[in-house]
């Protein structure tokens, strides 16, 4: 983390290729800081606020990387970062610049970026951006970034405009992509959840509104669990004394027969009640419910 | 919410059943609040600690709930439960008293509790408890209750003594029950998504320790999500205005895809990204992800 530093910005420019509500987000982020911000995307007709407000559109891929020193892309994946980057004209204005892609996309994809930026004169960081849309230009806002670490603190005052915590994870260029699919794995799976428990809970008579604040506090002992959880594993040690897996299977089934008995499909708890007796049948009732991480992953015992 | 009545529970008794980690934290409280607490376990020998501390000890379930004008249930499920109350001798000791079952089941077993209850002159309340065993006589502890206003009010000034909330959610026996399925259903899914993000981390070189600190940030976001997507579902908006479920299956099968190039089971992510797939197929795809509840529910469109 580190504080916006003005009189470095103001000599600055960006380009923001990728104009969905993300990247319209972070070029707005650019333009209120004073940022010398140029814009485009495939689609044209995103930029008419951000032109308004102060933004330059380019007219092609190209021209607008070579409008600025540091690009910015935030598409829908690498495949369409790809398509926009790796193209003979936009690579040969990219020589000599940095493309930052906040893009989100599997750490591989992210390896094969750096050798292609590495064959064509290019600096490239990869990051990626852990919090909603509303939260650019905001406190809230966390982003992550790999790469090379003088590369990153050389763009680091520009990027800080965005807000929020910036954390370099690493020269290991995989690495944000990583985090970003370990904590989209976390999120997807916790909204898949809630909305399963929205539809259980609505069965029962019990409306959103109602059951909100309380989902809410289980949201709240997460943290801490999630931090013992972390030791138990890098440290194999999976401690179930106060909540040993045999005591949380049996709370699964619950959670299985009630959404049934509304036929409601359970296939989510069905799977996770699956893994947990798996584990017991191990011989590992005993532990605790994150020794679910070994099973699901294909090793020598 | 209310705060603790010393003067009420000075003459107050109450008698625990079930001594596993959560009753033993239940017994533990009330003597330390100098209630006068007789416990009782299936299993003998769980109560050690507890008497050393002031309990006292009964030798059957009936002289137990004999011992007190209220007992307390914890035991795994409603079968254990029904296997120590719905017997002639401790049925009969509990005829005029009141038993606060907070054993998790589902709402079905509350319900037929009730009526089991109800004929043989019980007074009779259903709770869950929604935060782990420490929190327990602490500021943070969860209790919600279910059943007749009247006894609630009755038993609330000795039950105030285990710490934190107590939220009475209605008449409706069942009601307590359903939240509590509610709330394990976001509670192990979220655990669940999390054990396989520990392990995706750790096939890309990513600790638990490194993890569990933005793992905490994805959490922290979750409430305000929750209550956005609980007056989605209660009105059918679904607004997918900043994250509309086209663009979440896409993060969806990074997931997928960087866990089985490690070896790693996805099958939890591959039935949320199909949900998503499904919902975009049925022509919702602008529409927010918490559009999969209505997905999971078997009724006509």
């Amino acid at each position: 983390m580190s504080t916006y530093d003005q009189s470095a910005v103001t000599e600055s420019a960006v380009t923001v290729i990728g104009l969905g509500p993300m990247g319209r987000a972070l070029a707005g982020a650019f333009v209120a800081a004073g940022v010398r911000t140029t814009v485009w995307n495939r689609t044209p007709g995103r930029d008419r606020d951000l032109v308004a407000a102060g933004a330059i559109s380019a007219g092609t891929a190209a021209e607008a990387v070579a409008a600025s020193p540091l690009t910015v892309v935030c598409v829908v994946n690498y495949d369409a970062s790809d398509a926009i980057l790796r193209q003979d004209e936009a690579t040969a204005a990219l020589k000599g610049r940095t493309v930052v892609n906040l893009t989100a996309d599997i750490p591989d994809r992210s390896r094969s970026t750096a050798e292609w930026a590495d064959a064509h004169g290019i600096s490239y960081l990869d990051g990626a951006i852990m919090t909603p849309t509303p939260s650019i230009g905001t406190p809230d806002a966390v982003f992550i970034l790999s790469g090379p670490k003088d590369l990153y603190d050389r763009h680091h005052p520009t990027l800080a405009v965005l807000g929020g915590s910036h954390t370099h994870l690493g020269e290991d260029i995989g690495r944000a992509a990583a985090y970003d699919v370990a904590l989209l794995d976390i999120f997807w799976t916790a909204m898949a959840g809630y909305a399963h428990a929205l539809a259980v809970a609505r069965a029962e008579g019990v409306t959103g509104r109602e059951l909100a604040p309380f989902a809410g506090g289980i949201a709240a002992i997460l943290p801490a669990l999630f931090t013992e959880f972390a030791t138990d594993l890098d440290e194999a040690t999976y401690s179930g004394e106060l909540n040993p897996i045999t005591s949380a299977v049996s709370t699964m089934s619950h959670v299985v027969h009630a959404s049934e008995s509304h036929g409601i499909d359970a296939s989510l708890m069905r799977l996770i009640e699956g893994y947990a007796r798996r584990v017991v049948a191990q011989g590992h009732g005993t532990d605790g419910f994150v020794r679910v991480a070994d099973l699901l992953t294909d090793r020598p015992e």
